[in-house]
C-alpha cells in the first residue's frame, strides 16, 4: 500500500503540477467485511457434520506410508479398504498447529506476499491442458505457450503469482516439470509453483528454487518458497500423488493450497450446505495428514465447490450456487483461522459475454467471501481446459478494477470539494476548476483494454470489440517483453541442473 | 417469494419423482448486509456539507411558481440570479415528512412493486435515442423498437417495471407520450413509466393509467400509479420541465426518482466524496420543493455518480469509482430512510466482453449497496445512447443469477446430507442416490443464455457466442409474445383517448 500513499500524496500538492498516476496493485487489502451466507451457529453446525464424516466413514487413503502416519496418531485404519476414520481431536489438533498467514516468497523480495487476515492475492489460470487465442483457435498446450502466459503473469503487478497456466504437452512427460520450473524462474521474479506429482518431480522444484533463491537446504525450509494445489478426489478419496505432495510439502514446510473439486450433483451432494460438508471434511483430512507430518506445515484452505448442469452433468460454474458455496466456504475458512483460496472460473467456450459475467460473478463470490488467494483469475476458459490469452487479458481489467475498489476511500475537507463548487456555481464545469486540475491526472482508474470513445470514434477505430482489443494487446505485451534482471551465472546453473536431470531421465508424474 | 417456497417444498417430498422447477422472481429481497465506504461520522459529515452548499450558494431554480414556494418555505430567494438558498431547517421537514416505502402499482396487482426496506427491484434501459441488434446494426428510435422492448420487459419476471427502453423518434413530439403510454399499458401489467416533460404530457398520462386501472382522479391520488425520474442539471440547477414534474407528480401523489448525474470531473467534483456532495445537495434541493407541495409525497433517492475519462471527458460507466459511489450513496439514502434507486451502466459500443463486465461491476454496486431499485438493469449500452435486445438478454441473465443468490439458504439435516454422502462413500457418485433424485430438478439455476455445453458440442451448434444466442433469443421471444389479458373495451377506450388528444394538437414537451 505504500505505493499507492505515495499516488495520493501526490494530490495533496497545492500547486497546480498534475501529478503522474503511479498505481500498485502488488499489495492488496481488501478492507471490506466479507459476506456470510449462514448463522454461526450454522457453519459450527457444518463443521460438526464433516466431522461425522470423517468418524464414519472416514477417507480413503490411498498411500501406506500416509495411513500409517493417520494410525500413529490414533485414528482407525483399515488396510484392506484404505478406509481412514479421523476422530474429532486429530482434527482440532491439526486445526490447531497450522499457522493463520503465511509469507510466500518470491525470487524479487518485494514480490513476496502475504496470505492471511485481509490481505487479497491473483492467481492466474492453472491447469489447462490447452490453449486459444483469436488467430489460432483451440490448441494443445505448448512450452511457448506456457512461457507467453509467464509473460503475461510477470507483467502486470495484478498478477500476485506465476502459475502453470497450461500444460507443456509438447514436451515428454519427464522433462515438463524441469523446463515448466526453469521457466517460471528466469521469466519471472514471483512466487512460483509446484506441481505435486510425485515425490521425485517436486524435489526437482525445490532444488530449482533453491539454486536461483541461493538458499541452502536448512534455508529452504525456514521459509516458504513455493506453493502447490492438492485437490481431492471427491467424494472422500486421497490418492497417491496428492498424499505424497500433501507429506512432502509438509516435510519441507512449503504451501500447500487443499482444494476439494466438490461438484454440487456429481462428486458432491446436490445442495450447497451437502457439498460444502464434503469440502470442508475432505480438506480437514488432508490438512490432517498435512500437519502430522509437520505441525506448523503452511496450509491454505481452499474451496471449488461449484454445480452441474442436471441435465447433461456438464460443470457449471459462476453460478449463484457457486456465489453461495463461496460465502459459505470463507465463513469456514475463516472459523478454522486459515488463509483460504477461492476461484474466478466460468463454464463458456469463447472469451464473450458469458465468460465475462460468469468470471465475474464468480469473482464476487471471492471477493465478497474475503478470499486471500483468488485462482483462476485471468485467462481460464471452457471449464479450465483452455487458457485463453484474450480472456487473460479482460480478466486483469476486472481484477485491476476491484484492486481499485480495494484502495482506500479518502475523505477530508479537500476531498469534500465544498469550494470548488461554490467556485463552479450552478451550470458551470469542473473541467477547468483548480480543485480538478490539482488532481485529475492520478483521480480515476486508468482502463487497460476497456473504450471509452464514443460511437463514431469507435467506429472509425474499426468497431472492435474487447476481445479483438485484448488479442492485440497481448500479442504487443509479449513482443515487448523483458525478463526480470537475473545473474547469468544463475541461469547457467539452473539451465545445467535440468539439462543433467534430462540426462539422468528426468522424473515421470506418479499415478 | 412465496412461489420460491412452493418451489422447495416441492424438494422436500420423500417420492422420487422430480419436482420441476417454478421459480419466481416477480418479489425479491436482498437478505445481505449492505457495504458501506465511508463510517457513519463521515456520511454525517458528508449529509452536512451538503446542507452547506445548499445554504451558500444554494441553487438555482429557473420555474417562477418553484421559487415562490420555496419563498414561502422560509428559503431566500433571488430572482434575478433564481438562486435559493435553503436552510436544514426546511431540508430537514422534507427528510421528516417522505415516506420510507412505497408500493408502486401495477395494472395486475400481484406485479405492484415495493420500494423500500430490502426489497429489490429490476428496472430496463430508459431513455436512449436510438436502439441496436446484430442484424440492423444501430438505429435511430421507433415506437416498434419500443415496443419489442416492452415485450422483453413483460416476458421476464425479474424486470419488475415497463420504461421507456427508447425514444419514439418516428412519431411527433407531440404525440410520442401518448403512443408509448398506450403501448406501456396494453403491452405490460406492470408498473409504468411517465417521462417528466411538463405538465400537459403528465396529465395526459395520468389520465390514460385511470383509463385502464379504472380509478376515480381521487382514488388515483391515493395510490402511486406511475414513477418518473427526474435528472438535475448538474452543478446546481433545476430547470422548468424537471420542476414542473417534481411538483406535479407530488400534487397527485406519485413516484419521483430524483437522480443527479453527477460526473464527476465534469459536471461534479472530481473526487468521489465531492460528486457524492454535490449529488445530495440537488437530491436535498429536489426532494424540498417536491415535499413543500405535498408533504408525504412518494420519493426515491437516485444516485448515478460516475467519472469521466480525464483525457477524453466522455463519461465512464462501470468503473471502480462508479462501484464505491454506489456504496456511498446507499448510505447516503438509508441516512435518509428513504427508497433508493442505483443503475447498471457501462460505457462499451457493444454487447461484448466490455459490455459485459462493465455491467456486472455497476451492478454489484447496486446490489452491495443495497439498492431498492436498480435503473437500465437491462439493455443499455454506449453510455446510455443506444437500447440493445442482445444486451437486454445477456443482463436479463446475470439479474436473474442476483435473484437467485438473493433467495434463501436452505439449512437443515436433510441439506446437510450426510446420510447421502455415506450412501455414496469412497469414489462413488452422487447423480443417482435418492437424496440427489428428489432434489435434482428444481436444484440449481436454469440459465437463459449461458451455453455450458462442452467445446465439441457448442463447435457442433456453431460456435456462437453469447451475443449470438441472445440475438437468437430475443427475437424468438417477441415472435411469440402474448399481451397481457385486457378488457378489450379498455383497450377501446384508451386508444379513442390517444386520438382524441392527438386530434387536438397532442402536447408538446416543455424546454
Amino acid at each position: 500500500m505504500n505505493i499507492q500513499r505515495n499516488r495520493r500524496s501526490g494530490r495533496r500538492g497545492s500547486g497546480s503540477e498534475a501529478p503522474s498516476r503511479n498505481v500498485s496493485y502488488g499489495r492488496l487489502t481488501n478492507p471490506y467485511p466479507p459476506q456470510s451466507l449462514y448463522s454461526d451457529d450454522q457453519i459450527e453446525r457444518l463443521h460438526q457434520a464433516a466431522l461425522e464424516v470423517l468418524a464414519d466413514p472416514g477417507i480413503r487413503v490411498l498411500l501406506p506410508r500416509a495411513r500409517e502416519a493417520y494410525r500413529k496418531a490414533g485414528c482407525i485404519v483399515d488396510d484392506d479398504s484404505m478406509m481412514v476414520r479421523i476422530g474429532a481431536d486429530v482434527v482440532a489438533a491439526a486445526i490447531e498447529s497450522a499457522p493463520d498467514s503465511i509469507e510466500l516468497q518470491a525470487s524479487s523480495p518485494e514480490k513476496t506476499i502475504h496470505l492471511g487476515g485481509k490481505s487479497l492475492n491473483f492467481m492466474p489460470v492453472g491447469g489447462p491442458p490447452g490453449f486459444s487465442d483469436l488467430q489460432r483457435g483451440k490448441q494443445t498446450g505448448t512450452r511457448a505457450a506456457a512461457q507467453d502466459f509467464l509473460r503475461l503473469c510477470q507483467h502486470f503487478d495484478v498478477m500476485h503469482v506465476a502459475g502453470p497456466c497450461v500444460e507443456l504437452q509438447d514436451l515428454a512427460l519427464n522433462q515438463r516439470h524441469l523446463w515448466s520450473k526453469f521457466d517460471h524462474l528466469t521469466l519471472t521474479n514471483k512466487p512460483v509453483f509446484t506441481w505435486a506429482r510425485g515425490t521425485p518431480q517436486t524435489m526437482d522444484g525445490f532444488e530449482m528454487i533453491r539454486i536461483v533463491r541461493q538458499v541452502s537446504h536448512e534455508e529452504f525450509r525456514q521459509k516458504q518458497h513455493t506453493y502447490t494445489v492438492i485437490n481431492t478426489n471427491s467424494p472422500l478419496q486421497l490418492d497417491i500423488p496428492m498424499l505424497n505432495g500433501l507429506m512432502d510439502f509438509a516435510e519441507y514446510n512449503q504451501v500447500v493450497i487443499i482444494t476439494p473439486f466438490t461438484l454440487a450433483g456429481a462428486m458432491a451432494p446436490v445442495t450447497i450446505a451437502g457439498a460444502l460438508v464434503l469440502q470442508h471434511a475432505e480438506f480437514l483430512a488432508a490438512l490432517t495428514i498435512n500437519q502430522l507430518v509437520r505441525p506448523g506445515a503452511p496450509v491454505v484452505y481452499g474451496a471449488f465447490t461449484s454445480n452441474v448442469d442436471m441435465k447433461s452433468g456438464s460443470p457449471a460454474f459462476g453460478t449463484p450456487e457457486y456465489v453461495k458455496a463461496s460465502w459459505g466456504a470463507g465463513q469456514l475458512a475463516r472459523k478454522l483461522k486459515l488463509p483460504w483460496r477461492s476461484s474466478a472460473p466460468t463454464a463458456s467456450n469463447a472469451p464473450d459475454a458469458q465468460g465475462a459475467y460468469e468470471t465475474q460473478l464468480s469473482l464476487w463470490g471471492a471477493i465478497q467471501g474475503g478470499a486471500n488467494l483468488v485462482a483462476h483469475t485471468a485467462g481460464w476458459l471452457e471449464g479450465g481446459l483452455t487458457a485463453s490469452y484474450e480472456k487473460f487479458i479482460l480478466d486483469i481489467e476486472v481484477a485491476q478494477m476491484i484492486a481499485e475498489i480495494c484502495q482506500p476511500s479518502w475523505f477530508d475537507e479537500a476531498e469534500l470539494a465544498i469550494s470548488a463548487i461554490r467556485e463552479v456555481g450552478p451550470g458551470g464545469h469542473f473541467f477547468g476548476c483548480q480543485h480538478t486540475m490539482e488532481r485529475y491526472a492520478t483521480a480515476f482508474y486508468k482502463p487497460l483494454v476497456s473504450d471509452w470513445s464514443n460511437f463514431g470514434q469507435w467506429t472509425e477505430n474499426g468497431s472492435l470489440t474487447a476481445t479483438q482489443r485484448a488479442n492485440k494487446l497481448w500479442k504487443q505485451i509479449v513482443a515487448d517483453f523483458e525478463p526480470p534482471r537475473q545473474d547469468p551465472a544463475i541461469r547457467e546453473e539452473l539451465k545445467a541442473y535440468v539439462e543433467r536431470r534430462i540426462a539422468e531421465g528426468g522424473a515421470l508424474p506418479e499415478s
